[in-house]
């Protein structure tokens, strides 16, 4: 069987996780603490970091945006990335858009102030780093709404990795509660869309150890 | 004419450079100061980064991942991700490594420190982060090193996108004169075979305001 390297609330884990679940592709997860350093997983993946996809031909894959690129090449029958030169540079724009700009001026704060550095006893959350993610992540959410009042999804007329990169930044965020969506409707609504989707039962069903979600988080109708 | 929007320093900038030269891609540079967030070039491409590619058809390319999946696949003469599975890995892989990890641990500490700090006049450089820097970037020539040890380039037999991706960061490092080549003869070795390659002419003679490279920059023969 096919094994995904992850963390619940790694964002990059996330977006693998939903695209996979999207292609119908069975997969089983293990949880990996990168900040053990595990010899053998070092081994799998220098970096250390999570998602490390190893398929079943023994192929180790490491890094979310090589694995979707990957995946999209490997099992193309669901298509998450087109064929047209035009929106593949789009798609692929939000892709980098998401995982580089959002998570670092919205996720990196939040999350880790929230979480890791909690885990690691590295002391109260930064008021400072906090009230700068939720800034930044108010005007991400106006921009998703912008798109999404002009796109059917966010890269285009079809739902594409530039979805699942937002979707995947988004859940684990909303699953602290840190989400306002009151921000923009047309982001509320096009997350609406995109969490009723099968590939997102597995996300939503998650428990993370010592913290539990906002009665929102799994809830379709929100 | 194709436009390539970057700055002299950037690596990602100059990872672009380097590829469109390989392919014998012609463009012309016009440097934006990004942090100036210019109207006209946030409307082109809002995460306002470098580098920005305009073809002259008016697609527009942000990003330089994006830019060099989008090069290969549009100009594929010149092949630098090869088309078996298991080599485009792990040529993402390292591209992913020296993009994200490589600059985090390296050239963000120095390039920051030394450069733009200066030029924003936000004080004299610290001497922690360049003390990280350069005992990371000690630790990368070995990996690189062995890398180029074990294979005739640095992803496997064929020259690719990753070894642009290395180049790009080390020859930002090397204008400033950062790295300490003797860290590692086979990382020196691999960074002299590519340096004589034609594609490199133009980075090699590039001045950067106020700052002048040591000596060795643009000998082939270092």
């Amino acid at each position: 069987m096919r094994i995904l390297y992850h963390l619940p609330l790694s964002p990059y884990s996330r977006k693998v996780r939903l695209v996979m679940a999207e292609k119908r592709l069975p997969f089983e997860l293990r949880a990996e603490k990168v900040w053990e350093r595990q010899p053998a997983y070092l081994e799998l993946n220098p970096a250390c970091t999570v998602p490390t996809l190893v398929e079943d031909n023994g192929l180790v894959i490491a890094d979310s945006r090589v694995i979707c690129e990957y995946l999209e090449e490997a099992y193309p029958d669901v298509q998450l990335l087109s064929h047209a030169m035009g929106e593949r540079v789009e798609t692929r724009r939000l892709v980098a858009w998401f995982d580089e700009k959002f998570f670092s001026e919205v996720t990196r704060h939040l999350l880790w102030e929230k979480t890791m550095k909690q885990a690691l006893k590295l002391g109260p959350p930064d008021a400072n780093a906090l009230r700068a993610g939720y800034a930044n992540l108010k005007q991400h959410l106006i921009y998703i709404g912008w798109l999404a009042e002009h796109r059917r999804w966010l890269a285009g007329a079809n739902l594409s990795l530039a979805d699942f990169a937002a979707a995947a930044q988004l859940s684990a965020l909303d699953y602290l509660g840190d989400v306002d969506w009151s921000a923009s409707a047309a982001a509320k609504d096009w997350y609406a869309r995109i969490k009723c989707r099968p590939a997102f039962r597995a996300v939503l069903v998650d428990k993370v150890n010592g913290i539990a979600p906002p009665p929102h988080y799994a809830d379709l109708d929100f």
